[in-house]
């Protein structure tokens, strides 16, 4: 298996005003590609450095892939001294500059003189367009070892290494990695890992246990000669821990739960209003960050006071009075509120204390209740997240509302 | 200046599934004291290639700092290789382990027997406690050589790094560097360098300019001998920057304009509701990011279809026709709306096409207008971000919206 190292060059990094995410996004490529990668070391723009961590990058591994450091400035050194080190002259390209030239024209500016020391390439290596900015990618492969060398920015390296540098890398790649995400909600990690039991052992495909922000998912993972066979041998397992998790799985391979809930309205021609207390605009936020929502989400309140939840959800004051605004009641009226104003099919709510203030209520921070109301259908649930983190609290309760509407969806409709 | 290598060990980053957020937060903190960092390393959890990075970052720098590979199971080494190269024993250490029995038994779990591997600390270092896990961190010093190991989970590490670790490497301080963001809204961030002018040269303090997400920000860094003094020097360097970009100054140090738009809100005692179509829930969701936000904010309405508009805010249906749902004619309307239907001092709104789809009246992702109404007073401004990128058009509305509330306050009340 060939081996890789990420070279990382740029002060700004080491003195942290810069986070690193490059390293990341081609680590996890390059193991998608089968190339293993087992050190990331970053440098300053420093010649010195630099020539030392490449050259000993370039000794114990197969490939090395430098970004950052090709800027128009002095200071931008990544290019020469890697080239110099591995043993590549540079030549003025005249196709590269007039690219350079026209991505200033496209955008309207005058382009610095020095932007064209960006135009020399090395002879002999492979030049990658840069379709984001002005500094071109290089390929250069000698005597058994492979350099990429890319620009920093990861709005332009990303696109070019999809494009360029992995067709570039194709040699290498000793097999295809396919990923698939198994997202639940309502279940703990360890309780999810259970169900998965003897599935955890298995090999190819790995499944593995993750938890984010109150949700917990299984990546499956399956290594094949390429995509098709590896995404065969992933699904009878995917489809073996669905059956397992059942009604905790709200989907496959989705940015969020948002996502699922969108489509399953999409699907049934149902329509959606919100009320949110404590969320405060997330859930219609989150809703309609799924492009095309504007099908099934007519309208949100955000009825913060109570004196609102009375005048825009017609909430009883006697209701709000007697239990609380943070009450199963509450909910259910919020929601019917949503609903009956607004004309969808389905009213939504949540209203809780999401901290960090202490409440009027001697509440604690965490406790949330839920609401959907649909015609001859209304609920409440509580939610407790234990938790005193106001991002926390309204994140996973907009995530348990839009839960509990997509399952409300998938049983009773 | 001393300096000092991070050695990141976990083949979950080189694997990709982990960002190094660690780096940065570590990286940040150093040059702060004045330690200089000139290497980022990371290996996996394996002997032979992380007993060579650290005699690499031993021999060459006079501080390492590692962290990750502190977990309870076998795979994790980096406290037992770190500690040999360096020459340490480990013993085990009653008061560590009755601390981890101590978190166990707190969180109401039973301690796995393998968790006691965790209490063998190195004799003759010293052992920092960690209050947020069971991996407590660790600091040896030796032949004018410094190691300190910390736990990988950023939750654990930073409030250790603060508690305990910046007091152990107090004597490698050189100085402190306090920084502060001047944040603007509405200019560029190469006009905003323009106006700051001779000031960019500036060595101490440093003035640097940076944009993310629609906004230009500078970054006032001053280097003295303790806290106190660098903030004496730059102070009058952020007040001429101030003076100097005048309106366009939203805040310092804040951490977004909702934050500077709530002080202002409880200091008039104001109140304000939102009406929003495009941003869907963000302004409010924004507003009330800011805790304690509920004495200013009491509603907000997402009107996403156009008959919503009407029958919620009161939008003309001859405004929608004769003008479209984005224009200056319906911002002003809906904002007039949420301002007379919730009974707020000011009404504020926005309406716009986030993208990725192409909308029906033929106008392009991007276009936003904005408006705001109060006793006397009513406005709309449009704005173009050029973009057809939906997160970032709703992100930069959102922030423009808030900012014209800002401006409306400070000018007019």
């Amino acid at each position: 298996m060939a081996v890789c190292e990420i070279l990382s060059v740029g002060t700004e990094i080491l003195l942290g005003d810069i986070l690193n995410t490059n390293c990341k996004y081609l680590s996890t490529e390059l193991a998608n590609m089968g190339i293993s990668v087992l050190h990331h070391v970053t440098v300053g723009d420093n010649d010195e450095r630099l020539a030392e961590a490449f050259n000993t990058a370039m000794s114990r591994s197969d490939i090395v892939i430098a970004t950052g450091g090709l800027g128009p400035t002095p200071d931008d050194i990544t290019r020469d001294v890697c080239c110099r080190e591995f043993g590549f002259d540079l030549q003025f390209n005249e196709e590269v500059a007039d690219n350079i030239r026209c991505f200033f024209k496209t955008k309207g500016y005058n382009m610095p003189e020095n932007n064209l020391r960006q135009a020399y390439v090395p002879v002999g290596g492979t030049v990658f367009m840069n379709d984001n900015g002005t500094a071109p990618g290089l390929g250069m492969k000698k005597d058994g070892k492979c350099l990429v060398i890319m620009p920093g920015p990861p709005y332009e390296m990303a696109p070019m290494f999809k494009k360029s540098v992995e067709p570039f890398l194709e040699e290498y790649r000793t097999c295809t990695i396919v990923s698939h995400e198994i997202r639940t909600m309502g279940i703990g990690e360890s309780a999810m890992a259970q169900v998965a039991g003897e599935l955890l052992d298995s090999e190819n495909p790995t499944v593995a246990p993750y938890c984010k922000m109150g949700e917990s998912l299984l990546r499956v993972s399956a290594r094949a000669e390429n995509a098709e066979k590896a995404n065969e041998m992933a699904m009878p397992i995917i489809n073996e821990l669905k059956a397992r998790l059942g009604d905790y799985v709200y989907g496959i391979d989705v940015k969020g739960v948002e996502e699922s809930v969108v489509a399953l309205l999409k699907e049934k021609k149902l329509t959606v209003a919100t009320a949110e207390s404590c969320t405060a605009g997330l859930v219609a936020k989150r809703i309609t960050d799924v492009a095309g929502a504007s099908a099934v989400f007519h309208c949100g309140f955000v009825t913060y006071a109570n004196e609102i939840k009375e005048k825009m959800l017609g909430v009883k004051h006697e209701t709000l009075e007697k239990y609380g605004a943070v009450s199963a009641e509450t909910a259910r009226e919020m929601a019917e509120g949503a609903r009956l104003k607004s004309g969808a099919d389905i009213g939504i709510s949540v209203t809780g204390f999401a901290g960090p203030d202490a409440d009027e209520e001697g509440k604690a921070p965490g406790l949330i209740y839920l609401g959907l109301s649909a015609e001859n259908y209304l609920t409440a649930e509580k939610l407790e997240t234990g938790r005193n983190d106001r991002d926390f609290n309204r994140f996973v309760s907009a995530s348990a509302l839009l839960n509990l509407l997509r399952r409300y969806i998938e049983k009773e409709i």
